[in-house]
């Protein structure tokens, strides 16, 4: 049974490094002990005399002797496999050593795919450079032999030949030997040593990665004898944790009486996924665009719904700070002597500027008259309403594209919120422009002028999106979205 | 709230007459009563010295004022919005008056999209042809000012011009014109008469009925007092129900102290719905398949999974038949003085077959020999286990394809279960062709032969699903389906 949480539970799983015929009798025990799957090897370590290098047809060893050690619910949802080393080609020193390590890779990922397993482990690559890993993949796992997803388990940190080498450019090199398949994800092994700086832990959150084994070494023990994780460790797990991954607890003690160790661990991990702090309102609201490419809005070609507007209208700061703008700048006009104020709103909407002038005029004693222009003929009906029951006797509801309007007088202010998610997006210089006109000489828009902002970001989740539109428009086209997985590696200029 | 069901809930809404300008209210009291969602026109009447052809510019008249009466959740949760009679074209006489009748029209459909409704309910075609009104929906409904889906209201039979017409054949005219389009749906009026034959009742299922209207003129009076339904029109009623159909009563009492009248015909309706039998674990078992695309599984060419070969084992009839009909055999052989009878499985998966031979052996008490000819590797594996851990000692397990085996003696039976869903789709004849080459010439094959029977079948959303391929092709493909929302027009020969 998972941890529980909000908005979502977590899975631990407990791998065991021993092989093991009696695959029911271990799933018993893991279920016993609260975990949710186990992570095995399905494959026999190939006979001394029998290495991978050796002549002959390659025979598949099947550590789990037969699919029918358990049924294929069980495969499915609480078996984990984890592959031989073969895919590394370690000592294949011929290319017939090499065409047979292929071989078995091949047979093994047949096997695993029979099985229907709930996740497929490949051993981390051993090479720097992965080619002959990453090449494997390409011709074999990613083929069509089988169509699961396929983690790549990779230490934070790892020896390679002697140098201790930073995991993610192991990855990264071999994602993009495999064409950024997104059938690759990670399975994030958390070493006892982390990188050194944040940014290199950071990274790690825009990755596919779907599970973390946390090693027994990788706790430290607090003065009550019990497991703890370093700070560091702490809060990257914590940061993980946010990105719905699956946690297996390796090396743990096993054999008889080792319950109450291996319980420990478990607690902790449990209670540090709940200590998370519940999401606010406002986050449960945004988690069903996390990550979601979205068509920005076409105000001027489409009418925008009532829903739309509603969303629009709970915006907590800007109509504040449009009564506030607007309010000052009658203040200067009433300073200078101006007796008559006329405030043009235009793309009025369902009127929240309305209200945001009206109010500013009421604060500042000025004597105001208010066009509400507006295109969208259900929003007009929508304003006529309003004028009607919240008595706006100094509104002029017209039902007009702001561009072709012929406006009856100069306007001293024009409001408008016409801006996109980023700077012009929505065609507001296009309208604005067109609203020029009746813009009295020493007249003020509010906004007078905008700023948009760039940066940046790694999120490879959105990146296949849009890659797997398989087309260059896609990639130039702009989206709104609210970014989850995603690393920003550039700080502020 | 809903009426609980298994595997669904019944959504109940009722349908006001009047316009209303107190909607919240209206909401109000329907909530209390128990109904999920409430029918009420969007539009005022044309007022009668402005008629749709009166001259002019025609301006919209929204019953319900403005979008700001709901918030956009109980718009789109619990009203369902029904347009006026212009799409109707009634009394348009002249051009300008049709255009202007098309120009109300899509003014109304933009109101109903900005608002989100639940649901568009479009009024009954008044005209047998449907001309006017499909010119008009095509141009207007179905070309991108709304997005929504349409419900045509359309009762069972219905007065035209002084004649009673079946509302399918406007149905299906009105759907033809409109290009099959999936955006179009049925709101079905069942009414007091019903047409004569259940061939004309049923072929509604097939149909896409979103939501019924079930007018209170349509119910008797029991005994008792209470309101009840004929049993034919609760037969087809029952019908409707495991097409996952929404209930709209009709008609009924309005007006202080009526709602202990208006509890009795929801009452009944949530007694009726509730009164289905629940569903068997087979048909649980079923649901997410009904009116689904399957693509045929080609054994032949992909390696089929663990999972797979576990379904198919579960078939309650198929075994133990293939048992008695290799029971039989045996005993022919054994009446003609055969001592020892060679058995060939060919394609013998993760051997159920071979336990059934096995099995009619012992019951024969004949001495047989069997070999298990299977392809794919994997399941080779869990043969081989099998007959080790099951003592199979009279099998040999041999990992070949079987129109390339070399076989070292001619079969006296050879079984095999390679039968598509529709005769040869799984390509038997290709592969049993290669076996006859061991069988022995008194030998014999079980299945000795097959026939795949054929029937015409109508089916609105699986032929929307593959016309939205596009191309012929897919019309022309074999799939495997399990239907459900399906009208059988023809009877067995």
């Amino acid at each position: 049974m998972p941890v529980c949480g909000v908005p979502d539970n977590l899975y631990v799983g407990r791998e065991y490094e021993k092989g093991t015929q009696d695959l029911r009798g271990l799933l018993k025990g893991a279920s016993d002990a609260k975990f949710d799957f186990v992570v095995v090897s399905l494959f026999e370590k190939p006979r001394a005399d029998k290495p991978y290098d050796h002549e002959g047809q390659y025979e598949l060893q099947p550590s789990t002797i037969s699919d029918l050690s358990l049924d294929s619910k069980t495969w499915s949802s609480a078996v984990v496999g984890k592959l031989s080393d073969c895919v590394n080609m370690a000592e294949a020193y011929t290319p017939a050593a090499r065409e047979r390590c292929r071989q078995a890779f091949e047979q093994e990922l047949a096997w695993a795919s029979h099985l229907g397993v709930y996740g497929i482990v490949l051993p981390p690559p051993q090479d720097a450079s992965c080619h002959l890993y990453a090449a494997a993949l390409g011709r074999v796992g990613l083929s069509g032999i089988c169509t699961s997803q396929l983690m790549i388990r990779i230490p934070l940190l790892q020896e390679q030949v002697g140098v201790q080498v930073d995991g993610w450019n192991t990855w990264n090199r071999c994602r993009l030997l495999c064409d950024q398949s997104a059938r690759l994800q990670v399975a994030l092994e958390l070493t006892a040593d982390l990188p050194e700086t944040d940014m290199e832990l950071q990274r790690w959150l825009a990755e596919p990665v779907r599970a973390v084994f946390v090693p027994a070494d990788s706790f430290l023990t607090n003065k009550q004898g019990f497991p703890v994780l370093s700070k560091r460790h702490k809060s990257f797990l914590m940061q993980l944790f946010r990105n719905k991954v699956q946690i297996i607890l390796q090396g743990l003690p096993e054999g008889p009486g080792s319950e109450g160790e291996t319980d420990k661990y478990l607690h902790y991990t449990a209670r540090l996924f709940q200590s998370r702090p519940a999401p606010t309102p406002q986050e449960q609201f945004e988690l069903p665009y996390h990550d979601y490419l979205q068509a920005p809005l076409q105000p001027l070609q489409d009418n925008l719904e009532s829903q739309t507007y509603e969303t629009f209208e709970k915006d907590p700061v800007k109509y504040v700070q449009y009564e506030e703008a607007t309010f000052r700048c009658m203040q200067d006009k009433l300073a200078l002597g101006k007796k008559n104020i006329v405030v043009m709103v235009v793309g009025a909407g369902r009127g929240p500027l309305v209200v945001a002038v009206r109010s500013a005029a009421s604060r500042a004693g000025a004597d105001v008259k208010i066009w509400a222009v507006e295109k969208n003929p259900n929003a007009v009906v929508t304003l006529k309403h309003r004028k009607l029951l919240e008595g706006w006797g100094n509104v002029e509801v017209v039902s007009e594209d702001m561009r072709y309007w012929d406006a009856p007088a100069k306007a001293d202010i024009i409001v408008s919120e016409l801006l996109g998610s980023f700077g012009d997006n929505e065609l507001s210089p296009e309208c604005l422009d067109g609203a020029q006109r009746f813009l009295a000489e020493d007249g003020a828009c509010i906004p007078c002028k905008c700023t948009s902002f760039l940066t940046p970001v790694t999120t490879t989740k959105l990146w296949n999106d849009v890659k797997n539109y398989n087309d260059v428009a896609h990639f130039e086209t702009a989206y709104v979205v609210k970014f989850h997985q995603a690393f920003y590696p550039t700080s502020d200029i």
